[in-house]
This record gives structure tokens, sequence and C-alpha cells, in this order.
């Protein structure tokens, strides 16, 4: 097959691309995010013709937030746009005329990864995503592990911290509560508010309170040498390399790949990430163990890995 | 091909056994554990041999508690015997002329229950070892994964308490300082030590001290249902379910097979551990979930397993 | 000095009551909570001239949930009504010309229990109060302990978990997250959700659904024996005790007086409590130690305490 | 009363000595710490002769490890010198006809700061001691505060992290082994087995393992700016200062005072610890709060506290 539709979901807006063998996207066809379940079904579908019109695609991968099922055909929970049970590869093969593959989009991007990025040249990889939340996907002997159900990888949710921070599942203690965007932001209001003297620039940054501190501001100031900024960076970083660690005791991949918005700071994230991941691995001076390395598609990550996992059918 | 030889090596005795296509064990041939780590391989060696001959078998399968290296030939580091880089596979195939793979033991006992035991039928099953410490084995996809350098699966060590117990890995907080027959005997000491009149009956299976209580009493006061034995399965329940929800968020395997000596009581403890489970498991109403199923081969698992794996060859 | 007047500010109402010598309260008057924070001032005002009127009383002891300064004149900061910096006592003596004395809410309570509950017959009582959060009051040596800024006692708002739940106080982990009247209703809801077969009983008491469980519909389940409410009460329970085991390490007094809407029911939720106590109290076997008892007063401590604070001036 | 004469245990000397009134020792007489419970009863006996032979000292402190009894007499409980309800003050009353007074060697050291140290001033202050272990003392309204059954302030076995490290004492998670000498060598130690490439320096100084680290190699390495010891002291510092911000919700005194071995590093630890303590310190805003200083008197704060108190009587 030569090339196929990637579909990126974003809150604001759904991108489609005409994707080749080698990754590269062609040609892309943005529309912003509809309100309503049914208006992205809509929308995606609008994407992938407008974009396809004129290409040779064939097939189209697409990578939803929530858990899909083993027959990567039906959104069974997606907790932004609220689909519960979405048919979304039906509706939309119907409204295209091109064969659907759906996959959660931390698993698309961790395919994409694998296969045109950081993870080029491994069979066995880990990717998380530290964005707003925390995602991964992961790949063992070459092949995208989706779980029995379709719902492997849901990293985010193991627990760090018994009876820890409640988390928007329902759950206490989750990863993504203590190493995300989020959880960024949440460190630095809290050493902001406890120090506002310390926090000065940070502060100054925003509209002057703790509560005004967004995640740009912190990525800002910690690159200007903020104490509390980097201070912030660190702590993530901390429950970042332990839970790769605990990652490392279960799936022993030869590389994390670490991305999303958080790691596009590089060294100043990904360092202490590495220290915190040496400290906390277990039997680490009697055997090799993965490397822990950056991101390399950034955004496109998605889009190209749906995009292939449609190619590989 | 049709028999091979499975190795078990225990603590105080090694076991090696002729085992057929179905899984059964033909013949035996058990020795006791020597001191030193050469004797080890001397008595398996001698093991094999009786119990080899005159069996038309030809190919070995052991089960070491360790670090095995991808090929599957030299156990990097293995705690209990002091064996480091040692070249199992070689030396046993030149002392028994036959062809050897070695295998951690505890993946070697999942892959027996997935084969023969409670996990058939299943192709994703994840098994934990409730023995004295904690082990684990994963199967994908109808596979064992072992992990690029061959130390996947190393369940007992990931962290379930930031700073939390020490444990003999030199990490902190590691599950099976949590969940495993030491901790029932720690939760059971403890609560004896601080409520001795609770502890009566306990206390009175072993010296009637707290220190003197054994695995066996707490298992012996559990089904007698004294109430100290009984908190103390629950509290390791506790633990091993909320474990099993972090794999299950992992893995999203079909099934989790909980074996080991701890296990041994069955619903007094598989009950509550499924308890934990439900309680911790995230997404449990938007998703299908695995079983919590008790192992079915006790301490013949690991023989059966590892002469299964050197059928597979 | 004789008949004095304590006066109790809650949620919906506040009230008023001449108490005499012996903690009896001979009147009581009582009038809604209004909603901005000088109409509080004024509804005292008011409760305190109608329950006064005719009587000889001579002194008001007001208690008012949040941070009173040293002098016992100023509310620095009242969560629920919003007070900054309140000059409570000033305001109030103009307007109902006798000399007032506030007090922290739970640090009058507390004197209540000691002067005519269950503290009588102890010199170093800990009192902690289970409402909707946790507050408590320090007698040590027959005095009232409130710290050199006046804001001692905040036992609500120690760490029990580090990273723990975020608190409204802006820190996290803090004990009235997981030993309170909240806390308890959160236990019973993720007991529900997670196995709504187990939990049928108690969810049938509210609307069905887990978000519709209140705390009377736990209490009441618990008293019918329904597991789940029990096993919520005991999780409560378990963080309670491990806190009166520190604070016994920390003031080491006679008793622990626990009180609150929590407390109302009885062994239900202070046997569970002292046997957690018991069990992480340190050195228990070397060292005498406090008595776990129930209040006596009910919801009458707070209004009786401040009342015979008034009285000693 | 004028002179006066303190004894302070330690676990290679005991030392007695003539204190006046300004709390300045006038003479002292060490000797070596026997072997034997009894043969410490009769050392201290012989050292206060020595020192007192020729004074005009009229009374006898005694400082020590361990639990002793409301009436200042008994040592209920030494966990080093293995006393057990060990009648000290009747023995040397006998053997060196003095009264004599026994205290905890921590509530001490607290009574020199608070009288002749870095307490001045104060009337409500609280010491903690980051020696070997965490020992405090709790001065409130001018006097010490000894609890009901003379065992307060047993700071160090707060818990502090549920399901935390075993402590010696039998119970988990205890302040001490996270804020104490003990716990800054592990932390050393800990990291650098992780890291010895960056750990180096502070390798150097010892054996060049990571056992073989003691703490004044993390102090040295520490003042030349080891970033492995500079992270060991933070990491004690963030526990040091969280549980005081606790501690300060609890007694809020008007000065912390920090003292024991590690203090002795000065701002290099006050000042993280300082920092943790804003950090976690509740309603930081709408409070005063107590300053953090360090102890003035070094190892002479146990003698002096307690000749101090035989002069109090």
């Amino acid at each position: 097959m030569g090339l196929t539709i990637g579909v990126d979901i974003g809150g604001t807006k759904i991108a489609a691309g005409v994707v080749d063998e080698s990754g590269a996207i062609l040609e892309t066809s943005t529309v912003p995010t509809p309100p309503t379940p049914e208006g992205v079904v809509d929308a995606i579908a609008a994407a992938v013709r407008t974009v396809g019109a004129g290409s040779s695609a064939e097939a189209v991968g697409i990578g939803a937030a929530g858990y899909v099922d083993d027959k990567r055909a039906t959104v069974l929970f997606a907790p932004n746009i609220k689909w519960r049970h979405e048919a979304l590869k039906d509706k939309i093969e119907q409204r295209v005329g091109m064969s659907v593959v759906v996959e959660n989009d931390a698993n698309a991007a961790a395919w994409g990864e694998y296969r045109f990025g950081a993870g080029r040249g491994h069979d066995d990889v880990v990717c998380i995503t530290l964005g707003t939340g925390l995602g991964g996907g992961i790949i063992l002997g070459g092949r995208l592990h989706r779980g029995r159900f379709g719902v492997a990888g849901e990293f985010g949710h193991i627990r760090m911290v018994p009876d820890g921070l409640l988390c928007g599942c329902g759950s206490q203690g989750c990863w993504e509560q203590y190493a995300s965007g989020r959880a960024l932001v949440r460190y630095a209001r809290q050493r902001a508010a406890a120090d506002p003297d310390r926090a000065r620039t940070l502060l100054e940054l925003g509209d002057g309170t703790a509560e005004g501190i967004e995640g740009r501001h912190v990525s800002e100031a910690a690159r200007a040498g903020d104490p509390v900024a980097v201070d912030s960076f660190r702590e993530l970083a901390r429950w970042a390399g332990a839970g790769l660690a605990d990652l490392a005791s279960l799936f022993d991949p030869s590389a994390f790949i670490v991305g999303g918005g958080v790691s596009d700071e590089g060294d100043l994230v990904l360092e202490p990430i590495r220290k915190s991941f040496r400290r906390w691995l277990v039997g680490a001076r009697y055997r090799p163990h993965a490397q822990v390395v950056a991101a390399r598609l950034g955004g496109r990550a998605g889009l190209v890995g749906a995009a292939d996992l449609a190619r590989q059918g």
C-alpha cells in the first residue's frame, strides 16, 4: 500500500494528512474541533475527504484519546469528546469510502516514533507522552501491544502514591497527577504561593498571582534559570523517572521515548528524568538497561503513526 | 519433539523431571541444593542425567531465580545462589549432552500455567507468584515476554510506596515488601506485638512471641477465623489487588493468575485480592477487564514450564 | 463570676446560651446564620442580647471556626464566613455591653469536654473533632494551649500522606482529608462505584448512584451491618487512630477525646480507632498511654466551653 | 540554689559538669561509657563525685536517652543502655548524697537551649535534634512539657510515611528514618550506588564503595559543593521542614530550634529546611509563624539543660 491518511483529533483542531511510506506528510487539512460528539465525526469525515481528494490514499488511521476496543473499530470511552461506544470505524468508512483503523492516540504517537522517530532501530520501545496528562504506548517485538481488550498502555493511571491525589479517572495517586503538564503547573503554583519572593520572576510572567501561573510561564522561567521553575521541572522529573524505572522492571524495553509538550524543554527536563530513572532502577548494576531519549516527531507523531497503522492494516 | 526435562532450583532442593507434551511429569529426580555456586551446577547436571537416563528426552529447560540474559544462556545475577554471569547453558550442555534453555523461574512457572494450568485458552496472561517474595511472568499474544535484555516481569520491584520499606534490591517501597509471604508474616507480627490479647490464638501457634510467628501459623490461624490472621491476609490482599489494577492498566491481559504459597489459601486471599483489584481498577465501568484466578499447577509450574520452553526451543 | 453566655457559630444557625458554673445551659436563643460577614456579627449580637436579657450574665465567649489571634480578640481568617482580621471582640462588646472572649471553635469544644464532659479528672487532654473536617483542641496542665500566635491545635492539617490529597488549605495529604465526615463519604462513594453489587444496600439509601451517597446513608447502613459502610468507617478509623498515635508521641496526654458527628456512631467507629491507635503507638510495651474515649457533650461542647472560657477571663 | 551538676550520657563517654546560674560550665569530668547497665550507673556516680568534690553543687540533673517516668526518677526504657524500669534517681542519690532529677536527654537539651541558647526570649519553643536519630523537646509557656506519663516530645517517631521505612521502634515511616544523620547517610549511599560517576568525589572520601560512605564524608563533600552530597542534605531538609510545618500546626511555637550534628552544617541545611517549612506550612498567608533557628550550645546543651532542671527542682 502506498499513501494513507492519518487523523489527529485535538482539543481545538482536527488534522488529517496524507502520509507516505517513509512517514513524510505530503498534504494536510485542518478543521476546528466541533463541540458535539456527532459534530466531531462529521468533521473527521470532512477533513479526510478534503485531504484525500486527488490523492491515491487507500486507508485511514484515526488516533483518538480514550479506550478503543480490540477490533480497533469502536471508541468505548472518550473523556473529552464524550463518545461512549462510538462506532467510529463504521461511520467514517461509510462517509469516506476507505477502510479505517481507529487507535488510541497515544498508541498512534508511539507507533509513529517507533517507525519514523526516536524508536527507529529498536524492537522493544515504551513511549510516554508528558502532555496535559500522561499517556503512553508500548511496542514489543515490533508490534504495538494493545492488550486483550484494546486498553493497554494506560500509563497515566498507574498508582504512584497510595492515598494520593484524586484523579479525574476516579482513582487516587495516578502517575499523571505527578508527571504531566498539569502537575508542573501545580508544583509551580504551590511553590509560588508558599514563597512569593523566591518566585518573583515566575509571578511576573503571569498576572502576579500564584493561580495565574501557566505552563508556558514555567517553561520560560525555567529556561531563564528561575529557581522555582527549575525546582518544579525537577519535581516532575523525579516522578517521571521513578515511573520509568517501574516500567523497566515490567517491560524491559531497549528504549524509553519521552514526548509531549513538557519534553520540548529537552535536557532541562530529560536530564533530571534520567537521573531519577537511574536512582530508582532496580538491579542497575547487574543488568543492561534502556536508554531514555527524547521524542523526535513532536506533534506530528500521532498523525503519522495513525497513517502507518492504517497501512499495516 | 516429544519428551523434555524441566529443572526447578529451590532453596533446599533441586528437582528435575521428564515432562511430556501434555505437561504431565513422567518421572522426577531430586537432590539437595548444594551450598556453593559451582556445586549447584554439578547438582543440576547430576539430577538431569539421573532422570534422563533411559528416557528419550531431547532437551532441558532450567528455571533459575535471577536475571537471565536475552540469549537464555547466562544467569546474569542470582541473588540466592550467588551466580554472577554464570554460563549455565554451556556448562550443562557439556555435561548432559542435550540442548539447554535457561529461563527465569517465575517466567517458567508463568509459562507452565499458561500452557497447562489456569491460563489455558488465554492469549494474554500475567502471572504473579506470591511466595517468600513476589515474582511474575508475562505472556502476550501467546509468547513469553522476556524483554530486550531478558529481565522483564520483575513485578516484585515496582515501587508501590514512595519512600517506603527498604528492599533487598536496594530500592524502597517495592511491591514484594507489601504483597508476599514475608510481608504477611510482618503484618501478623506487627499486629500481634501491638495487641497481644487480640492475637492470642495466633501467638499460641508459635512460641508465644510476636517474633515467633511464622507464615504457616498465619495460614492456620486464618483458616480458623482468627481476626489478626484474617486482617493480615486482607492487608496483603489490598496491596496485591492494587498492584494488579496497575498491571491491568499497563498490560491489559485477559487473565491474572495468582500463584505461590500464599495463594494456596484460595478464596481466603483471592477474594480480598479481587475486591481490592476492582476498587483500584481504572475505568472499570467503561471497559471489559481481566479475571483474577488461582494458579492450578502449584509447585510443579516451574518445572513443567521450563520443560515446555525447552520443547519450544 | 456566675452566669456567662456562650456562642456557637454554625453553618446554618448561630446559637447563644446562658451557662452556669456547672456547665448547664439554662436558656438558649437561636438565629439563622446570615450570608454576609457583617450579617454574622449582627446576628451574634442579637442572639446574645436576646438570651442575656433578664439574666445576670456578665461575659460572653464566642467559638469561631478559623484562626483567632493570641489576644482572643480578632479572627485572623475564617474560611467559611470570609472574615479576614475581623475585630470580633470589640464589635460585640460595643453592641452587648459585656466583656467578650473569642476562641477557635474546636478549642472551645475541647475546653467544654475538659471541664464538664469526657475530660473531667484529666489534666492533659487532647480532643479531636471528626465533623465535616477534623478539628482539635489541647489542654495541657489544665490550661488551654493556644500557641504563641493563637493557632495551635490545627490537627486537621498535619500531613498524613506526602504528595497526598489536595486540601482546601492549599497543602496536600492533610489528616482531615483521610479522617473526617467528608472522607467517610468519599470512601463510601469510591467503594460503591467500584463494586455496586456489594454496595447495593448503601446505594438504595440514596438516589442509587455513588455520587448520591451522603454521610447519613453511610451511618445508617453501617449500623445495619452493610459491608461497604462498615469498611468505610474502618478506613476512616485506620487514619484517625494512626494520627492519635502521632499525637501521643508529641503530647503524651492522659486521654484523647473523640467528638464530632462521626463519633456519634460510638463503638462502631471508636473501637477500630482504638485498634489502629494501639497498632501504631510507639513504645506501647514500655510506657503507659492515653485512653481513647468518646466525647460526652455532643453539639453543646462548643457553646458550653466558650461560656466557661469567658468565665475564666 | 547556686551551682548544680549536669550529666550527659553519651554512647562513648559520660560527662558531668558543674554549671552556674548563667549556664556556664565551670568544671567537667569525663569517663568512658561502660558496657553494662549497672556499670553506667556506677560511672555516673563516679563522674558526679569527681566533679562535685570541692564544689558547692547541691543538686544533679541527668539527661538519659529513653523514656523517663513522670516523677523524673525512673528510666522506663533506654534502648541503648538496656535499662528497663531503672530507678536511677534513687540509686544516684544514695551514692552521691545530692538530690537528683532524671530527664530525657532531648528534653534536657531543649531546656538548655531555651534557657541559655537560641531560645532565650521565647516562651513557646520546640527543639528538634538531628543527630544519629531525631529527638525533640517542647517548652510551652516557659515550662518543659513532659506529658502525662513523661514521654512527650518523641518527635522522631511520628509517622511521616504510611507504610514507610521500618524503624527500630517497631513502627514504620517514622520521621527519624527520613530526617536524621542516619537518613543522610542512606540518601548519599543510595545516590552513589545508583550513579557512581556523579558521586565520584563523595566516593573518594571513603573507601570507594557506596557502603563506605559515612556522615562526615557527606558533610565534607557538601561543603565542597559535591552535587550528590548537596542533594542528600536537601532530601533530608525536605523531610525536616515538612515535619516542622506539622509541628507548627500542632504547637504554634514562636521558634523552632534545630540542633544536633546535622545542624552543624549551618545554612547548608538550615536554608533548605526553612524553604521546605514555608512550602508546607498551612495558612502561611493568614497567620504569623515561628522562626526556624540553629541551636547555639552545640553538644553542651544536654549537660547545661540537665543542670538547670536540677536547679529548678
